[in-house]
């Protein structure tokens, strides 16, 4: 159907994100099964975590996802993830370029996430056969200075000027068929997808989260460092993460360096909520799509529903498109 | 073809976004005439400039646009507005309500643009015939907390639960037949344009702007109030204004105290280079869409262009979409 499903036999042209400790065997395999692509959320990076995932895929085709930064410390999980053959393997938040040979070599299609065109170039020069363009309105960590609506559009004319055999994925803001025949249109081979697949059964989130996604509406997300703070986790300067606001937030965003002032404190008070689920503090990591989502799914049904009402967009144009001419 | 061009009829799905003293009478009158709705810009608002904009308009179709906030110091442009028999009427920046009642009894439709989700519920309630849902792609002043790709759909399902007569177009991002294509898909009615219409031969901008703008990739804008500050305009703490990046930016974005300190000084710089189109200091006002802009049309060919990319575009997917479906 796409340039995308047809590199990677798949039937739809939809990619799980690969959230991290969120997207584990079970979601991606689920995503896999349905007709798209799954891609394990290799993240922060724990060994244990990573094999014991991919060992639970088994034979399910289903790749995996790193933060660049982080895989730079503990560069072995490269090595695990590509023992097991995986679909892919995704590069985010970072220079591509140190990993991007070992990949090539393994023979494993490289992705590369980027939020800048600046970036996209880069990757470009790093080999990678999939662009992930993550707008600002993604979930999570990114940088925010672009919108998925331009930043798929120049991606993809600097991709047809440049290097004409690379993918381009669409990610940030895509939670529905409607998303997905958008992406399409505005020059993407296929979407990458988190907060909808956050909200779906198999991912690994608490219900009590499930239920405040469920009850936010797309205007309750917020850019912010807040608790890369309190995790004392290195991200660089330009990255922040967009998560559901909550009384935390309210209390703290602006406040930066009065948070790290009270930091042994705080952090403790967070992690207590995280343990009792208290998302007042901890932290509950969704895109601005948020205000689509209104009930929790299976993963298949996601990729099905997506993939259906998308086709059924797409269709009805098929006929008013004739009176658009001119 | 779309419930837009129906209500207002219309050949193309497309508004010219009212940018203050870019979008006169030329413009204007050039959208319509190609198809589309031109709508002059009423902006900080100038009651001469706007008589003799809608005078030079004569019979051609044209709506106007006002900045809400400063429409309340002159109430009387409103109805300089009115007495032309606009086409509509549309309201920016502020709570639309205190203007809604004159609207209508003129029998002129309503149009409000909004930021986010509450702001359209607040349309919603002013009685508004159209919405524009701005995303923080857009250049100009704007809230910049949502984005184009979510925002339409969030105000495309608000409107089908509460107000399903009233239409949707999507701002912020749209540039040419993709943009329209994927605006259409996400759930809007057509689309308000800046951007492309800005670097049209008949808009009231400085050829060495239109070619700075040419030279620019998308990642070359930033939200920022600098401008704001310099010429004291009294934009409420939420909004704020996509540019062009360049070295009077980089000088004071971030250090908006400074800035404030040394006004007199600064102001005095600005204004000696605006007259002298030096456009290191003074203001390009476009948005993310600027990358896709590679040169200066005529507007009914950027109208006309971007209505049939966005019927190949759709009528592409017309036979893969049958493929799509599950």
């Amino acid at each position: 159907m796409t340039r995308l499903t047809r590199a990677f036999a798949m039937e739809h042209p939809i990619v799980l994100a690969p959230m991290d400790l969120v997207a584990g065997a079970r979601l991606a395999t689920a995503v896999t099964d349905a007709g798209g692509l799954g891609l394990i959320g290799g993240g922060y990076g724990d060994r244990d975590w990573l094999r014991r995932e991919f060992a639970e895929a088994g034979d399910t085709r289903v790749g995996c996802g790193f933060i660049t930064w982080s895989l730079a410390d503990r560069p072995e999980l490269l090595d695990i993830a590509l023992e097991h053959g995986p679909a892919a393997v995704m590069l985010s938040f970072g220079d591509p370029m140190p990993f991007a040979a070992r990949v090539h070599d393994a023979g494993v299609p490289l992705i590369c996430q980027i939020h800048t065109l600046g970036q996209a170039r880069r990757a470009l020069e790093a080999g990678a056969n999939v662009i992930v363009t993550q707008g600002g309105e993604a979930g999570g960590h990114g940088v925010g200075t672009r919108s998925t609506f331009t930043l798929v559009p120049d991606v993809a004319d600097l991709v047809a000027r440049t290097a004409p055999g690379t993918l381009v994925l669409a990610a940030g803001g895509v939670a529905d068929g409607r998303g997905l025949a958008a992406a399409l249109a505005l020059g993407a081979d296929g979407v990458l997808v988190g907060t909808r697949f956050w909200a779906a059964h198999e991912a690994i989130v608490s219900p009590r989260a499930h239920q405040r996604a469920i009850e936010a509406d797309g205007d309750a997300t917020i850019r912010t460092s807040v608790y890369d703070i309190i995790r004392r986790y290195p991200w660089r300067g330009v990255y922040t993460g967009r998560l559901l606001r909550n009384g935390f937030i309210d209390r703290w965003h602006g406040r930066e360096s009065e948070l790290t002032a009270n930091l042994p404190h705080v952090a403790a008070e967070f992690r207590d909520a995280v343990d009792a689920e208290d998302f007042d503090v901890a932290n509950v990591i969704v895109g601005e799509a948020v205000g689509q989502i209104r009930r929790v799914m299976p993963a298949g049904e996601i990729v099905r529903r997506m993939a259906g009402d998308a086709a059924e967009i797409l269709g009805r144009f098929a006929d008013a498109s004739a009176s658009l001419r001119v």
